[in-house]
């Protein structure tokens, strides 16, 4: 049997809903390379939901974040990142190898970029020594389970129309954002240029998606894909599913059980006095310290990441799957320890 | 109602035991990044199936494609393919960009690299103005449905020692090959370095491997596929699905089957005298000609592409779940346009 | 003593006029990066010579190239270019390497792009699989001293209005094309989008030039190359060669000198029966076939290279020092051979 | 007439004696791409001077330290360099372009990787995830005229050895930083790995070398200078030039010239008390703020860089041909300046 994982959204399976749609897709033949109905519906929902003129079909987070950097940026450009984003710290140099892309980062409070450093990123462009900053990337939420305000993005976005720079965002977990500051997702990416929007944390068995908002981004996706290793062949199984995340609702509710779970964990974890609290949990995450002896005691019975070896800083992830048992379990098992 | 398809067999769905397999897959929490029980047993068989000693999950096979060139290839290094294979003409170009290699196409004989023309492309080996040959890249079967026989393997294995390049082995619909000439999996590539091994086009979801066999070929893995957007993170369920394609005969049975029903389409085809097979069947398709006019009719009810416009060819693909009913229908259009 | 080379015209030195004004310009301290006078005025010069309206001075023709290839092309691109094209032969695999682009190779006559055989490239362009074509380059002179004519570049310029293609010119010799056909720079090159103006091969002692003619190629040119590793630093030495170079007629005379010279060794060897020209002499090389055991004996005085080691075809170089007593003595060399 | 300039010593010109070994190189025929005398002369010497066992002539410093990446790493790797590094600020780009690696910045201390920031950089080293430290690059002296010490070399080679990584130095003004420690380039050079030595800003017309010591680097040097656009052809002069520079202990003698120039000139201006020193001076230049409005004035005669907009710290580089009469000339405006 396996453990109990607060590790990742993806160390869940699929979303039954969305299951039942993948295995009700496989009827007879269909056209491939996204020219099945499938692909095609999900299309427009994606264009029609965030007033995109283009979107894609990827296959993992990494993807989608490249495709987007060599959709927006040139070779000599860089994009400006949190030192602790995903783009700069998790991608094992993707950016760099097939965008050519340097990424810049930026010194992050909670998780996001700090804003007042910005302008100093900016002063050589022009300069042709330089690696020219051309974009500036959030993670909405962030690493750390943070949000940038709709404020702090209408911030950026003034920034970027200063400097003629692109704003994207890394939306792995969007949705959790969406829930949190309860907004819809096209609310939330209103000021963005183009996004990479994540299916396989949230319920999905595979498949990211590209969106393209700002119609000057009008290289030819299609074919950055093609040549990032990244068209799928049977596109109808990942639409199918993705339509089924996004149709009734079932993207929205996910995400605020998730957050919901988040909350009741932190509450819960709240009672014990040697338990810090070392971010803000506004999405599906809680980051805490405790002591060292009790997560080799709790690691037995339930699977997590110690997020920083050297503070002893813990990951929890809650997933769509994660309920009130669970996390019970996990705060029963840290009072069997204290006493 | 979806037309039968002769287009693809990446047009055909999951095939049951697959699908089977990847739904109870989906169970309680499973690590992420091949880290779960069915990766690691996936791993093993692959590696013990092929003489292996290092292999790795992909999505796509142009993926695995370029991460093998990338394994065994430094950028100056270039490899010789036929000039009708898919490295040569259907990547988009991922093999240039992404690991930077030149590739020289080869003039092809019934889809075959034409061995006689192999020695003039080596003349420049050693000559720093020029791209450095150093693998061989044969598609098995190949695009045109034709296979290398174990001599031919063997005689390119002996240029490959001659001139100490590598050989590579795209098998996109490697149990073809096999099926048809009577051979193990491993027997098939017991001259090859490296391969691609296909799954997406047999009957999977998707999911294709890269499996390395020369211990040379030691540069990490793991580093290459995560760099180039190719790590899954719910690997379990690819896992899955490659384990009951590979397990318990399924992915020889599907081949003789494909192979079967691609004997029993040509010859029903060869009793219509105006049919010109224009390569030969000895995997799972049929390449020939026919009268423009009966194209368009068979086009409505039937979904197959002409591969070359000019000459009115095309290629019939036949897939695990292909039928002869499904081809009886066919023979019986096509009469139907003949009266 | 070294041996008289007629085995490239970068055999010879430095023309003794430009060498001077290389000295000349070692006077005092001058801004580095192309902000010194003399590379300036070269600027000036060369934008309006080629109505051009971006231009940069590069260190090798390969860069020139590949400098083009990134001004004008996306990296899932191809560009076609003659097979016997130093772009596909000699760059070591750099257009795909740096530019990330594909070549494809088009079946040369004389050297040149077989004109007949572009459409069947230009197939598949809008197919997502298939690397998309958007270049056209030539070489001019090409690799075996043939020219276009200039009916032919303008049926070139046509095909690529046609299709949306751009078409790059590889001048490394550029004036002894411009010399033969009796035409200025400006003439020659009025129908490319974009070139590579060669001065290395012309008695430079380094030095070519991106000469950018299609507004429409306006990406940022100075990043390109800057990070293309091709930004000199005393940019004065090299602008002030190339200007010595362009100002009073020097480019023209040195390139009529040398065409003169070729025209004068291909009359001079035409005499004995046993030498076979195999290319016509249009420039300043000339290509023959003759009796092997005389190439052993002549390149004990002459130094030049067998071109072809399969059928002992030379290449015999015209440079800007090339005399008649060079070419009468390596006549003479043949006459004792032949007794 | 020129103004004086202290903004770099790529503004100075070429060294008389330097000049005239070019000069002298211009006799006749000469092979291109180093198979000339020169050249192999050259080779010969940088090799015995540096214990190395492979070295190539390039034409700029970006250049010399991509192929150093290229030559020691995967682009999976990553570099450690200090922030405020020319690597990492100054070539737009061209690491993660062409070698595609990325570079991690270390919190630099007068120009210096801090040394003790180092091992939190090398955590993540084994996960897939994040890009592999495989190099540490120095800049010896730094970008800002400070010096390594012989002792904090042996450290980082410490460091090295310990994780496994390689040691790279970039030395576009190795000879100051010899001529500064008073040891020798072998024993300056004695724990690198890799090298890239610099003669551009030495008093060469242009021209770099890469340089490497380490025989595990063995992946072949002369093919990654050819696809990096670095072969020259007529390299006989760049190596005229460099044998020049290395003979005759030229190189040692304009290094000391130029350290004294910068002593001679720290000591002047430390009699102002509003000049603040930013760092200190150990090779050719001295960094320091003085009133914004002196600066405005001393531009008039003095060409000089802000290197920080914002502190109005200057850059005063002393080149071989700086003298005290120049210097005295500035103190004398300054003085001026003041009353």
């Amino acid at each position: 049997m396996s453990l109990i994982s607060f590790a990742s959204d993806n160390h869940s399976g699929v979303a039954p809903a969305i299951l039942q749609a993948m295995i009700e897709a496989n009827k007879g033949y269909a056209a491939s390379y996204e020219q099945d109905p499938w692909s095609q519906k999900l299309k427009d929902l994606i264009q029609k939901e965030f007033q995109a003129f283009d979107s894609a079909l990827v296959f993992n987070g990494t993807a989608a974040n490249v495709i987007c950097l060599q959709m927006a940026l040139e070779s000599y450009h860089a994009a400006l990142c949190a030192e602790t984003s995903h783009l700069n710290l998790d991608e094992c140099g993707a950016p760099e190898k097939i965008a050519g892309v340097k990424l810049v980062p930026v010194p992050a409070l909670q998780g996001k970029i700090d804003i007042a450093k910005i302008p100093d990123c900016l002063i050589r462009n022009g300069d042709q020594h330089h690696s020219q900053i051309k974009m500036i990337s959030i993670t909405q939420p962030t690493e750390y389970g943070t949000l940038y305000s709709m404020d702090e993005i209408a911030e950026l976005r003034k920034i970027c129309d200063q400097h003629q720079l692109y704003l994207h965002m890394d939306g792995a977990r969007l949705s959790n954002a969406a829930a949190s500051l309860r907004v819809s997702l096209a609310e939330l990416t209103q000021h963005v240029d183009l996004l990479s929007f994540g299916g396989t944390k949230k319920g999905l068995m595979l498949g990211e998606m590209v969106i393209l908002r700002n119609p000057e981004l009008n290289k030819k996706l299609k074919f950055f894909r093609k040549q990032s290793l990244q068209l799928p062949s049977k596109t109808r199984f990942l639409a199918a599913g993705f339509l089924a995340y996004m149709e009734n609702g079932l993207c929205s509710e996910m995400a605020q059980h998730e957050n919901q779970m988040a909350q009741y964990l932190r509450e819960s974890l709240s009672v014990f006095p040697e338990i810090v609290f070392t971010h803000d949990t506004q999405a599906n995450s809680v980051f805490c310290q405790m002591p060292r002896a009790w997560i080799k005691v709790l690691r037995k019975k339930f699977f997590f990441y110690v997020w920083d070896e050297k503070t002893f800083e813990l990951r929890l992830m809650m997933s769509f799957c994660t309920n009130t048992h669970e996390i019970d379990a996990f705060i029963e098992e840290i009072k069997n320890i204290r006493n």
